[in-house]
């Protein structure tokens, strides 16, 4: 084991796998599971994930996704938001995050697809694309392993399920887009339904048969949206259930900072306020800025954190090395304290710079980039 | 002075002038300079500037160097590079930084044009504009102000002068564009005497008759580089010198990673080596990457500082994470220690992440983007 130790200090935190187990065989470094590697933990507020014969381990179906998404928007958050839920259910600390490896590219796209009788699967319900919406838009895999002696194994999984609020379709090739408006209630009850055709099929499979699936439920913002959408229930399956027992509902809402006229901004709360009053200072402050609008989220009425971003002429550096110091100081003025804030300051040439307050922090700490 | 200091608390680090003077006069707030604010200095790494009436004081001459690149590494390069030989004489916790002020676009344009009838005061010879080169292509002036009584005052000025190394030109209006090489030893001559000439005719004006002048030269990266030019020379000019009585060599260089064939690296380092083994195994990690490359930067020969460029395919969020993890720890084990170290992560929407590293840190911090 001596000699072990030394490769893994100086592999860093890249860890061979077989010095993490609790038995003396590990030392077997020659068999198959040495070829898999964990890619360290900077910090424990993210998994760490899983590396085969040197190559990260990357989605099965996570391609499809991309072509599905008219808003990218849709596809980060939806990302997030379900590591987000995962993390509820398991825990940094003990589990390691895989990429999702059960569904096929192949499946992926059979279940985004109609029911049709090539197509038995389909998560979308049987009839024309003119008078019958698409509910299912996207889905995403997220595997949980747990180290068994030697090798990981899987021990919980998530899925995300995005369902449409607006069907976009046209009513002949290359013709214009038509919109159909879903309500709540419509993208509840399909997001549910769906949810138990994928636990059925997915415990059809021998191998998933024996452990906890989360599904969750996101309703994915309209296409012309400056934020993503949310996600809105959640389910934990215990191993061997095969349809949905309950639901826990989230109360998640995005907003985007200026609310757009015609639209409705949170309720009950001065944030909105807050981040035009600073707008209106750093405005003041260069003279030609582009643009100033923010990402807020919020869960139960409450905000949970806020993205600025920032758009400008193109600045010299010492202009921006002048605007960053003032938004540090002016955000600390005026944004709303005890949620995360990021605050990225860009023109046409890429980033220029950033500031970033974490939760629990009292004063912004940024970056500003430079060139040689 | 009491109901100043707690006006001093509200505005956070936005600091009324009036308030840093060391008199007792300094209660007059309705006269001409309480007009005039600092942008408030978050480290001591950087300057504070100016904001007058709300506004932050941008530079007179500015705009012309934008048009004057047309490779943009230079111009950051330049502005970043004149910054550092600015701290060297005046020092940021005594001295406030302001836009240049006393060179207007008009003159910055004549002064940039060649010397002609029309324009007698050209720094760039009088000639045809296929025989003789253009040597003076860009130029900037930093202002350096001290606490005078209740107001700021001018107690220096740095000027740099960016050199062309590679002179393009057009035989005819549209047509295609020729090159000629300007040696080491022309950029340096060149240099010089136009530092004399901006010197002696800064010299003409009363009010920068009496302090000192830092004139810096930097020699133009090619247009085809992805890395600016460098600094080569500087002189600091006592009050009244009108002409430069001594230059003071500055030995910096800067480098491509991976060197492309044809090319000359940095010698008697392992940095490039380093850096390829650094690649080799984040190339390795995921099978898409689409580059990775870097800037390096030497002083006396000696690596000062790094930045990382590294872009993507899109990627989804939860790679995004665990490549910024693997990134991490990858760059402590391979990287250079004791320099500056930036590493962005971008994709064709924008960065994605970026790890950071100080001279003197052990670790790479890092950020994700998100977004809601």
């Amino acid at each position: 084991m001596k000699r072990l130790s030394v490769i893994i200090a100086a592999m860093a935190s890249v860890i061979l796998l077989a010095a993490c187990g609790n038995n003396n065989s590990s030392s077997k470094s020659n068999n198959k599971t040495s070829d898999t590697q964990l890619t360290g933990q900077a910090d424990t507020s993210y998994y760490q994930s899983v590396i085969k014969n040197g190559h990260y381990l990357t989605s099965k179906s996570r391609g499809v996704n991309v072509q599905q998404n008219g808003n990218q928007y849709n596809l980060k958050s939806f990302e997030n938001g379900l590591m987000d839920i995962s993390k509820k259910q398991f825990s940094t600390s003990k589990y390691v995050f895989q990429e999702g490896q059960y569904i096929s590219t192949s499946t992926a796209e059979n279940w985004l697809g109609r029911k049709t009788k090539s197509n038995p699967e389909g998560m979308n319900p049987a009839g024309s694309n003119t008078k019958t919406p698409l509910y299912l838009q996207q889905m995403d895999e997220q595997d949980f392993l747990t180290q068994d002696g030697n090798s990981l194994k899987l021990s919980g999984m998530t899925i995300g399920l995005g369902i449409n609020s607006v069907y976009y379709y046209q009513k002949e090739a290359y013709g214009a887009t038509y919109e159909m408006k879903l309500s709540d209630a419509e993208v509840r009850a399909q997001g549910k339904r769906i949810a138990n055709q994928v636990l059925a099929q997915l415990r059809k499979r021998k191998d998933l048969k024996n452990i906890p699936i989360v599904i969750a439920l996101y309703k994915q913002a309209p296409d012309d949206s400056l934020v993503g959408g949310n996600f809105f229930a959640y389910s934990v399956n215990n191993a061997n259930a095969s349809s949905v027992s309950s639901w826990k509902n989230i109360n998640a809402k995005n907003y985007v900072f200026p609310v757009a006229s015609g639209q409705s901004g949170p309720s009950n709360t001065n944030d909105e306020n807050d981040f035009s009053n600073f707008k209106t200072q750093i405005q003041n402050f260069f003279p030609n800025l582009s643009g100033v609008t923010a990402q807020a989220q919020y869960m139960n009425g409450s905000l949970t954190g806020m993205n600025i971003n920032i758009t400008t002429q193109f600045y010299s550096q010492t202009e921006i090395i002048s605007f960053t110091q003032y938004l540090q100081s002016t955000a600390e003025k005026y944004l709303p304290t005890g949620v995360p804030i990021d605050i990225s300051v860009a023109s046409t040439t890429g980033m220029q710079s950033f500031l970033s307050r974490g939760a629990n922090d009292r004063t912004f700490s940024f970056h500003i980039f430079n060139s040689y």
